[in-house]
């Protein structure tokens, strides 16, 4: 079986493995283990912010982001199909209090000129404005990546106007790799930043907030509240790590398979890839009722030991990621080339 | 001075002020207030409720409806320029941990087919859809009034898909002295029903919220949660109960009055009426900025008299209403006509 | 029917409702109500305060205080028997996500020395103290008064620990006759307070905050987002005024009267007064199980047209007010007497 | 160094880790790890309940039970020193809306008795009393154990009165092997059990909530909602397993070792061990001013290779566990007999 649903499904490398299996641990309650440290400082020092806090999930990290920035009653500028938006089950509304403004993006990705216009005024009646949340690059969207100057522009609009900068940049990694954009490129447009290792990077669990040193301590007590704060995790902050050092780079043959894959989707009638141009580790295509659902589709290529996943009724997605390689996706798109 | 910011403003007629000062009153938070009784079951009956409940303000009777309804982590569909959108402080994620899904209307007006395919997947990533709200008229939108069959299908599909129906009716009233469409047609589409007596009608404070027995049971604990339970408030309910009995059909006048000032605004080469077909009793148009902004010509209208509302850069808001008359209205618009 | 259940139920007087009916007024939501900024500035004068704002509840100025001071995840040291803690219906948890720490006093009031180590330690596991809340005169530790020099101690330990200090004043013009401590010697020791105009004031409706310019523009927002910002409430406003300048004084008669009935409850065999001391407008006792229970006693004094409220299984709470009168009282009194 | 501060410092035995490291996994998100799976079906049976779901910690297995059975506004029944009341960051506020209502009882255990007359009225003005939670064994008590008949009588109490019945039993696990009262003894008396596996049974992170199948079904979506829904965790899962086969019954090991220490702290003039019986894996003991703070002892015994946990100003915890043998805890014994 070859499974594109989701970068996620990726199991530990025997390497990643022996590095778990080998962490010194402590509690990370106490702020005693070691390995946990390491990853906070080494992600900390990537993106070049002050401080950084690890955390079992990017949606933790996401929403305890979201309540460093904002009271009950303010708002967030924020693209409509975002991850915060579509799969954090309302968390915004439910932990912060706060209202998401969603704002129909090109491919998720929105510009400066859009948010013009976009703060509410000083007055009772209104939720204040506090906060641009972006997503990079943006699952929904296609894996887009953001073009660095219209962060650039985002970012210098947002704190000219007092707003805050946050990024789900559960697949930054991706972003990075493709670009050539650094993390400290990005990280100086972002007050907190959010980053998944349980995806490109093929670690089993865990994600990290980084920001500076005032908002991570704020962001500590909040994991504690949210019940986030683990004992020895060592061992999955080891396999964090290891992603970091080993599967970082190799990202870019994600990028190339997930091309191959776009090359074949869109070689078919009634498939149509959304962006046409793929650029990261996704693979987004529209189906022509012609081929009924996209759960039929889905369902046709399962037949042939190739997983997608089907979204909403004509919507389908495919990722690459470390546990499928070029041979598995050269397969995976002759299936794709026959279908019917 | 010609104050035509908002219906708001109205200050009681002499009739109104005699039925207030001779109101029977007593404690409402025991239920013993026989005026407030007396309002209450007058509105339920107008709208063919079982029950109703008396707020301080709209506000908090759109709120508590909508906690009545929903859970935290629930979502609402919502037309984007909504008053519990726009000027309730983003009241739903503070009070309920809901969130609204703005969907774009044609002047504020949605349409059943809009909601097609609105409903989130029962998915724990997703927020559960949960209400439909709609306004009407709708203030933003230009005191819009829904067509009953576009209300009939919302309602069916709503339902259909076991969601419930709010209406804020702020200005309900304007709807149906404009459409001719009577309370029990309007209200057996809707679970609740909040109407404002303090704008058209001429109260100086009052809503109410109706619905089912259950419901505004409900209801009339969480009026008591947000510090809404007063004690001798007959005194309001018994000028709401003279809005309705003598205030009601004279709406028409502010509707004629209205599309007076419309012909007026129409006739100013750089305004732009939105909507162009004033049915109700407010006027909103664009201002081009030939003009400079909106906030300019209202202060060009104060200066001879007339008062306006500025929203945004380029939007001005007039009402009509009780306290000001044809004549008036008429002394406004030669106002307006010569503008340059 | 003598009704001595709540100091809530009276009716306006003659003057009072003349007051109302004059009574200048206009949208406060705009700011432009003359009788509502006129008490907001008497009332804040009042007590030493630089601004004030107006609330259909007290139940409303207590949470939006609440709110003012408090983040998700704060404590408030608070007596056991509040109204915060009895009779709000949950609201600190769920307007604010703030936690009560109960702490139980003597007939409802705290010393200095019961806070001492009810700091929480900084530490992410814990809430953090953030408010104490005090009740003066305290409905159901009896009508109590703080002695100032007790209130003047918790400030000066609340405040040496960077804690706010608020004042559920909704008979504090009780204890201002009874002590015959001014309104600003009680008022500079608290950050907010509220006062109720609608008990022994005699007013229909209306409470009020007041506190620093700042923490009262903060309240103004809150009070909107809990949808309490009326239009024109000027005649409510008005009632108020007229309860502060002809009402205070009178409340020494109440006093008296609730004095008055003490004796009498004293004198039966099998009815404790709690506290024994009546100083202000309540008289609460508890019956022993000979007379049956609260309930039983409740429905005897009815039957003889005294009316009195039951709480819990055994205890009973009587309140003068401005619609009892000295003979009123009298005569209750003697049905008092021979209760058997 | 001898840790005694916490039972949640232990690392991971060899066995258990060449259990985490063996374990086959999946994305758990898709309910496809089958060690995750095997956990919850394991943990459930062991409580002869329907379902169970894994958490990261138990505090968010915690809050999220609370959610499952709370709306906002409801009210829990709880002693004052439960770790739910002490040590979640006023999570039940923040989370649920929800009020504590804290009881004080002996050494952390409450009887059915003392929450006769708890419940709130049925009356607007009042939270609405929904659940009862309790914690066993009880850290801040002591570790001391609930008698299984009281248990039974408070869990009778609670559902003849319509509320829910939730168990802390963090060290559940330490109760059963120290009463020999199984899992389905304590199972049946509540809806819902928090247990940790990263205490006593030695793993490194995990907890678990077990409860019917509609519940966690609920808890599911919550989790989400919380963040903590992770990916390849059967990692931690393996070792969850592995300590409920091989670490459970060794609990008696940690309670002997205890007593023990137990012994040693009770022939030290000046400390008194609260409580004096020490049945489980807990020794909490106040130092009397003589001897300094908690603070100071602790310091003391460090220099001597001894920790321990000082808490408030005199009180001091030693916890046993897997990583102090016997032999250890003689040497701490020693050092303890010797402090003046």
């Amino acid at each position: 079986m070859i499974d594109l649903r989701s970068d996620t499904l990726t199991k530990p490398t025997p390497g990643m493995l022996a590095a778990m299996a080998a962490a010194p641990v402590g509690d990370d309650v106490y702020g005693e283990d070691p390995t946990v440290n390491a990853l906070e400082a080494k992600v900390a020092t990537f993106f070049g912010h002050e401080a950084a806090v690890f955390f079992p999930t990017g949606t933790m990290a996401n929403q305890v982001a979201i309540r460093t920035h904002c009271e009950p009653g303010d708002e967030i500028l924020i693209e409509s199909t975002s991850h915060i938006v579509l799969w954090e089950a309302g968390g915004v509304a439910v932990h912060s209090g706060a209202t998401c403004r969603p704002i129909d993006g090109t491919h998720g990705l929105l510009t400066a000129a859009q948010l013009e216009g976009k703060l509410r005024p000083d007055d009772m009646h209104s939720v204040r404005t506090r906060l641009v949340s972006l997503e990079n690059t943006h699952n929904r969207g296609g894996g887009t990546i953001y073009p660095l100057e219209t962060v650039a522009a985002i970012s210098a609009w947002a704190r000219s106007n007092g707003l805050a900068m946050h990024l789900d940049g559960a697949r930054l990694w991706n972003a990075i790799v493709a670009s050539g954009v650094s993390g400290p490129e990005w990280g100086r447009h972002f007050d907190t930043i959010m980053v998944a290792f349980s995806k490109g990077l093929g670690a089993p669990v865990g994600s990290a907030l980084v920001g500076s040193t005032d908002l991570m301590r704020k962001a500590r007590r909040l994991r504690k509240l949210f019940g986030g704060a683990m004992r020895q995790v060592g061992y999955l902050a080891a396999a964090c790590i290891h992603g970091m050092d080993h599967h970082l780079d190799r990202l870019a043959d994600d990028h190339a398979n997930a091309r191959l894959l776009a090359d074949a989707v869109g070689s078919v009638p009634g498939f149509t890839l959304t962006p046409a141009d793929v650029r990261t580790n996704m693979v987004w295509f529209e189906v022509d009722p012609r081929h009924g659902s996209a759960q039929a589709v889905v369902a046709k290529l399962r037949e042939q030991n190739v997983r997608a996943s089907a979204l909403d009724g004509q919507t389908i997605r495919m990722c690459t990621h470390l546990d499928v390689g070029r041979e598995e996706c050269e397969r995976a798109a002759q299936v794709i080339r026959r279908i019917r």
